[in-house]
């Protein structure tokens, strides 16, 4: 990818962030990146084209930050699970809970006008979705989690607690929701784990 | 409060809901609901003093369609607990997992860049928090619930979890998101039951 066109998207991605999509014109975009007309259309046909860059951009910023660090392979399981949410929870410290979640605040947005956008949004959400299932499995395989637990199920109720309590602490201010919220997360994951083994969540 | 003054809350909200409270503007409302300008700056000095109008009509409407409902003080504790959920479940079928969450969109979207609302959002949330607890706590008093429980924070985190699920469904358009995370939500609940009681959650 082109300087230009990354630094277009990194722009846009900031400012629709702050302002949501809808309410962020191309003209706003220009001005903000200093780039010109011409050369914002070389790269993108159009607003939309530019979305669909916005909400890649997004979840591969996500993977760097957040995923790519928590679900590393060389950690047990339930060590993954953990970073994944202390992570998270250091980010939004940093940030004084401004901003909330990029993904979520978008899909919010426009998930009910703009299918496209939707599906992409979908898409994002299943692969997150994967990825803890993928940790929640191998706890599952390491005998830490017992053998009924509906994986998908149990993963996608964390990344729904975890959304949530983006937003509350977003309203608040206070990182204590947090804190809390994914202190009864990992409680929550303790309902599955077998009596017999060890898991330090 | 006058016929008509309602009459425009009612579709801003619904409007607002669609498009987002930024992307609305006075004049796609005056369009929608055929009311003058001059009517509608009678009833609100500008679209911020419509904005808060908007936050109290969506909380009204979900404490007549959901709260009240739920949290009676004939029924027993868990009883409205589940209540709360099913009612949710329900609203959310019926509109095809469309729409998400009135107050959480408004939330999101407003609650970074306009102080006033996040404040409002906050109160409305605290309100929310409180009828939760007190659920919590008549469960609690009621011996169904353990002494030790955190109260606001499990009543927060079921919040949380209802806002992250809506906008997962919302996102997937899939009631199966709801009704998986809500009977994860009530297997929480049950680790903080006393092993004694009989819970029906």
């Amino acid at each position: 990818m082109s300087g230009t066109k990354e630094y277009i998207i990194e722009v846009a991605s900031r400012v629709v962030h702050l302002r949501g999509f809808n309410h962020t014109s191309i003209g706003e975009i220009l001005k903000e990146s200093g780039v010109g007309k011409g050369n914002f259309y070389y790269y993108f046909r159009s607003k939309e084209e530019l979305g669909y860059a916005i909400i890649e951009n997004n979840f591969k910023r996500f993977s760097e930050e957040v995923t790519e660090k928590a679900f590393r392979d060389d950690r047990d399981a339930v060590a993954q699970l953990d970073d994944f949410l202390n992570i998270l929870l250091d980010m939004h410290r940093t940030r004084n809970c401004a901003g909330g979640c990029r993904l979520g605040n978008m899909a919010m947005e426009m998930s009910d006008i703009h299918e496209g956008f939707r599906k992409k949004f979908q898409e994002v959400f299943d692969d997150l979705g994967i990825q803890v299932t993928n940790a929640l499995r191998k706890a599952q395989a390491d005998g830490q989690l017992a053998d009924h637990v509906d994986l998908p199920a149990l993963a996608q109720f964390i990344i729904a607690s975890v959304e949530g309590a983006i937003l509350l602490a977003k309203v608040r201010k206070d990182i204590s929701i947090l804190e809390r919220c994914f202190e009864e997360l990992k409680k929550h994951i303790w309902i599955y784990v077998n009596s017999s083994t060890p898991l330090r969540v």
